[in-house]
């Protein structure tokens, strides 16, 4: 089985123009079929606001109204997808940039109301790995926004976490997945304000031991429990850390069953 | 050698949410092999005045300057290209969108300062027909934007009727290549004022008989030099007419040699 790596950034890679050139750089070198996956952090918030957009927060939520998936759109779909895509190409790695309703890729339903309505926000619900396989043995190298669609003519502002987990997941009948989470901490930590004290591996038994033992808790716990998911659903490994990470520079937590 | 149907729609049918639904009908029933090329009409101007961005004029000619490229990538790349595509997948039609950048479809280089400075506008060098190829034999169907790139990681703005004829005429090594362009007439008309008096067909003969007699003059004249040169360039035939042409309901001029 080849091995493919699905690796997330975050919007704290995405509004640092020197911090996305120096992922990209080490990204295109990365060996091997690689999907890339990007949120796109706070650039809808400040261009909703320059247009003079409401942004809606119902319960501290934020709802995707129909101007504001236009905005996630324009932003999220082509100036941040196309420049990342025309960045790689620069670089010798032959990009193709895709939101959800591109060849089909990822399906969602719009997130049924029960409390909150959250607007056009999508629950992924397939993916069309037929695609994926298509381009990854073309030698191309897919790079995903967080936008669906519900087959029915509907874009839907979609987590990003969840976009590259389910991707990872999907393509585990056909590869070895390592599933590569870039955010803005070295991997998880044995201690909170040391960078340095990253828990090189966890397993599910050692994870139960650390949340017993508080290392891990709040915030991290939904994350972690995302990741054993996706290890369950046949992802061979997930990594969490900085996004120098993906170069081999830097120490970061690897998740494993 | 199978046929390949190449259509490019203008800003008449983007700026227009009824037309564009009914083209993107017809469209999708349209039989084996094809490829959307779209360009965006005025929205990019009114989006720009909505943001405060002024639009550089130079002897009467559009500059496209950062922050109207930005606009543009935001707008054809992003919003108007993914909700076509988003369209299409409704109507069964398992479209994909793409820049020029993405899987290097398209190169470009910056246009040449010579008298004006363009700014950021591409002109075509080469089309990655591997690319197309491949998605077409996968059964996708290529949307393609009005935005090329330079390899070097730059995006640029470039005409969509000469992106569509690029496409037809490198393709037509791999297939028997029709290049539709849809206008907001019914075709190449006999008298300009009677959308019914259009001509069927006009050869390269016919054509230089039809300057001889006035009946085609000015802005039709390039037109129609740039559809010869296609055709001399390995299209099989380029037809000029309404979008509604490509369902065979309206009449249409077809340009063969």
């Amino acid at each position: 089985m080849d091995k493919l790596s699905v690796v997330k950034i975050g919007g704290n890679v995405i509004e640092d123009a020197t911090a996305l050139q120096s992922f990209l750089n080490d990204f295109a070198k990365m060996q091997g079929p690689k999907i890339l996956v990007h949120g796109g952090g706070k650039k809808a918030t400040k261009m909703a606001e320059k247009m003079d957009i409401p942004v809606q927060m119902v319960e501290g939520r934020r709802i995707t109204d129909a101007q504001n998936l236009d905005i996630i759109t324009m932003l999220y779909g082509g100036k941040i997808n196309k420049n990342i895509v025309a960045q790689l190409q620069a670089l010798g790695c032959n990009a193709v940039g895709l939101s959800g309703a591109d060849g089909n890729a990822i399906q969602a339903v719009k997130r049924p109301i029960k409390n909150i309505d959250y607007g056009f926000v999508g629950d992924v619900v397939g993916v069309n790995s037929n695609f994926f396989q298509l381009l990854l043995q073309g030698g191309y190298t897919p790079v995903c926004c967080a936008i669906t669609h519900d087959q029915k003519g509907q874009l839907l502002n979609t987590n990003a976490d969840t976009i590259a987990a389910t991707l990872a997941q999907s393509l585990s009948q056909y590869f070895e997945v390592s599933l590569w989470y870039c955010f803005e901490k070295q991997g998880v930590l044995e201690h909170i304000e040391d960078n340095s004290s990253v828990i090189e591996t966890i397993t599910p038994e050692k994870y139960r031991k650390l949340k017993t033992e508080h290392v891990i808790h709040s915030g991290m716990i939904p994350k972690i429990d995302n990741c054993l998911i996706a290890l369950q659903n046949g992802v061979a490994e997930v990594k969490i850390g900085a996004p120098e990470m993906i170069s081999g520079k830097t120490k970061h937590t690897t998740l494993i069953l």
